[in-house]
């Protein structure tokens, strides 16, 4: 080719790119427009909902529009990912141009920053608690998950060697090997350290679980009642948390059938917490089976909050145990060892899933502190059997009491809490409020799925007496209002 | 209003109703074809652009259709914020498509997590020269900002005290009444301990301050050379980083003209970092003052980490003195006072920044370690300006040592670090592999902005004997290779 018809064809291509940008400022023009009619159109079907007494939100009419998309979208060739992401984004913006467009706040966070403002759980029952007792009167704390008992003394003696043996500097940002050694081993066979990240206690095993696996958009299960900090972290993320509510009626089994139904292309991942908090239920080994080939069979994430296995009071089977590559296991020394404030928890899980969570991790905040991994690593050699004897006597002693009462509950078979349904449909959150003046703190049930407005949650973690104290103000309160 | 036509009325909406769901779905399908459409011409564009060897990415055309958009959301009545964040999100993907289209990862934090991999930064090398040592051999730390000396005497005992006066339950998310009230005491009249959050270190300081703050499509400005970190928290909630680069010809100093230009609309935060690591520069207060008015004009945060201030060796100007709301000041244990591995850091600003950090930390990890949290508040009791002195000390030798090779530098104000260049084209990555060979570790100047390849960072965090022994082996490879 010579060198004319070179520039000459360098010249009609620069056109061509010309003429190319034109076109896409236009298609992007005409895209908006069209967004904009949309939104139009989603404001007047709101109005006409309203006036239809309808919902604003309608699943069975969003599916459809999702499966539409779907369709459309291996039809014209786009990723569906893209495509269901983007509708989520319309969906979402019209929700919140509905409510208050002034008041547009920045980020995914967002979600979770202005959710956490209204409801009541037992920790902003902990903290109003705690706001009574700096002005003198005394509570009884029964509405939190923190052993009243202390970790083994092995960590005292850690604490100051720390200091001496200089362990006071970053670690690996997944941990330390000696922890991760041992959790491995007492975890089992085919848990190698690779596969473990020590966290900044269970909660952040989960958090970082949940942000590096799910995007905006993406469904997340959960199994409620349930810790609210499952969905507090999909809504950090802008993924929607769809609940599989179960019954005191059904003993709090959840039905695999109703499971199967709820899972959809955007279905991610689903979280399992037992012996569960706040009921105290264990699965059957069946159940739990059933559970995993269900996930199996969508390629679903199983995220296994295992916190409180060490207070099982029959059988219970850990996610280790079922060989699935998209399980992750989370557990702590919170609860099994009293060492709540020394925030030490991990995630066992495969490889390539743990070190997204060490990434995670290692950006948010480098490693957990290391004189903190040294006292778990002394906590492990201690024996905390006696701790779990006590705990499942003093949940026999609110058991009885509670029944003494008249009121209805599935006794728990681990954990630390009993979760009993009030009578005459008295609201849980009216009567935590009538206990706090008595000076009992226990929690509101609807802090774990909104159905629950007429249980509350008693945990076990004070000594026998000051239960039987808190239980005589209930018994109180129940009976004279 | 008689009941038929009341009942025809109702019949009529619900008609209204269903016809205007249609025509939801058909303009959903509408905007989807035209996408698809657009993502083709993007794709047609980028092979013309390869032929004509031009970059994928265009700064020019993407602002102008971005301000084409804007302008197109003033005029159809959408929000600004919403139309921006959809065209990024068109962009992402078209690039994203155009890269690998099989391996599409989950999340905001993909972007972070496939970013991490390949990176050489002062951290994988660290973690290199862990793994040389686990083999047996020595290696000399001057790569990691980690002070070799101990934290005061008094964390020792505080350790025990926290042991044996029950000090490890879960704090307020926010941190201990106590240290807040200190570290306030401490910054000057102003500042409240409800404007305080003690964190995971600075670094989650840094996290939550930017997660909060900032949003997909969000630009944040970071003054280069830059601790990789703002980055990173920045690609995890999909916020785009742009670098002003500053030169060893300007002795570091940033040029404000530029940063005017650098902002538009999308421009949501600047990031300081002064005594800087790893120049060890620190701003002329008129320079920062004219930093801070230029944020105050756009309503830009000033993220201000000033986790060296106590290595000032010059007049140094918090960003508290400057009375800007928008402002976050981060700092932290780490390096002032020895305690890396303590992870205890914090942000002061404003109380509404204050209480969305905290949602934050509160939802990922509860709250920071007690026992690590009452150790702070003891290290806050001793004097630490010999370590001041000391290091002060160490980089006099360094700068003398590397004046000596010929090497170029501006001397440190502050900060523990000296960032030398290499002369003849020397990369600083391969004379970094190099000297770990020969048994020293330090950073290569490109993790700190891909502008400075040929720079390393030498850090002061070693005895003066060591210093020299390392300091000696640069000066070998330097002259033999």
């Amino acid at each position: 080719m010579d060198k004319d018809s070179r520039v000459q064809r360098k010249r009609s291509r620069n056109e061509d790119l010309e003429r190319m940008r034109l076109e896409m400022r236009d298609t992007t023009a005409s895209i908006m427009r069209l967004i904009q009619k949309r939104m139009t159109l989603s404001k007047q079907i709101g109005e006409i909902k309203s006036t239809l007494n309808m919902n604003v939100k309608d699943e069975k009419v969003e599916e459809d529009i999702m499966n539409m998309v779907l369709g459309l979208s291996d039809e014209i060739g786009m990723s569906r990912e893209f495509s269901s992401h983007f509708l989520d984004a319309l969906l979402a913006e019209s929700v919140r141009l509905q409510q208050i467009q002034q008041d547009y706040k920045s980020g995914n966070v967002s979600r979770l920053l202005s959710r956490e403002k209204s409801k009541q759980t037992h920790l902003s029952i902990f903290l109003k608690a705690k706001q009574i007792e700096a002005s003198g009167r005394r509570i009884l704390h029964m509405e939190v998950g923190e052993p009243d008992f202390s970790p083994p003394s092995e960590v005292r003696g850690a604490l100051t060697e720390s200091f001496d043996l200089k362990h006071y500097h970053y670690s690996e940002p997944a941990g330390i090997l000696k922890l991760r050694e041992v959790i491995a081993k007492k975890a089992g066979s085919g848990i190698s350290e690779d596969m473990i990240a020590v966290t900044v206690g269970g909660r952040f095993a989960v958090f970082a679980t949940i942000v590096s696996l799910l995007r905006e958009g993406d469904e997340m299960i959960s199994i409620e009642p349930a810790w609210p900090a499952y969905r507090e972290c999909a809504d950090f993320v802008g993924a929607n948390t769809k609940a599989l509510k179960t019954t005191m009626a059904d003993e709090w089994i959840p039905d695999t059938k109703k499971l199967e139904e709820m899972i959809n292309k955007r279905t991610k991942m689903i979280v399992l917490n037992y012996p569960n908090n706040p009921t105290g239920k264990i699965l059957d080994k069946k159940i739990l089976e059933k559970i995993v080939s269900i996930a199996k069979q969508n390629a679903i994430y199983l995220l296994s909050d295992e916190v409180y296995s060490d207070y099982s009071f029959r059988d219970f089977s850990s996610i280790l145990h079922h060989a699935y590559k998209r399980s992750i296991m989370v557990s702590s020394f919170s609860k099994s060892h009293a060492m709540t404030g020394f925030r030490v928890g991990y995630a066992i899980a495969d490889k390539e899933i743990i070190s997204n969570i060490t990434k995670v991790q290692a950006t948010a905040l480098t490693c957990v502190a290391e004189p903190m991994q040294y006292s778990a690593l002394a906590a492990l050699k201690a024996r905390t059997s006696e701790n779990v004897e006590m705990v499942r006597k003093r949940l026999d002693i609110i058991s009885n009491r509670l029944q003494r009462m008249s009121l209805c509950f599935v006794k728990p078979d681990g954990a630390m809490y009993v979760y009993p349904q009030l009578n005459n449909g008295l609201q849980g959150l009216s009567l935590v409020e009538k206990l706090l003046d008595r000076g009992v703190a226990m929690a509101p049930g609807s802090g774990f799925g909104e159905a629950y407005v007429q249980f509350i949650r008693i945990s076990a973690c004070q000594p026998e007496d000051e239960l039987e104290k808190g239980l005589d103000i209930l018994e109180s309160v129940l009976a004279n209002g």
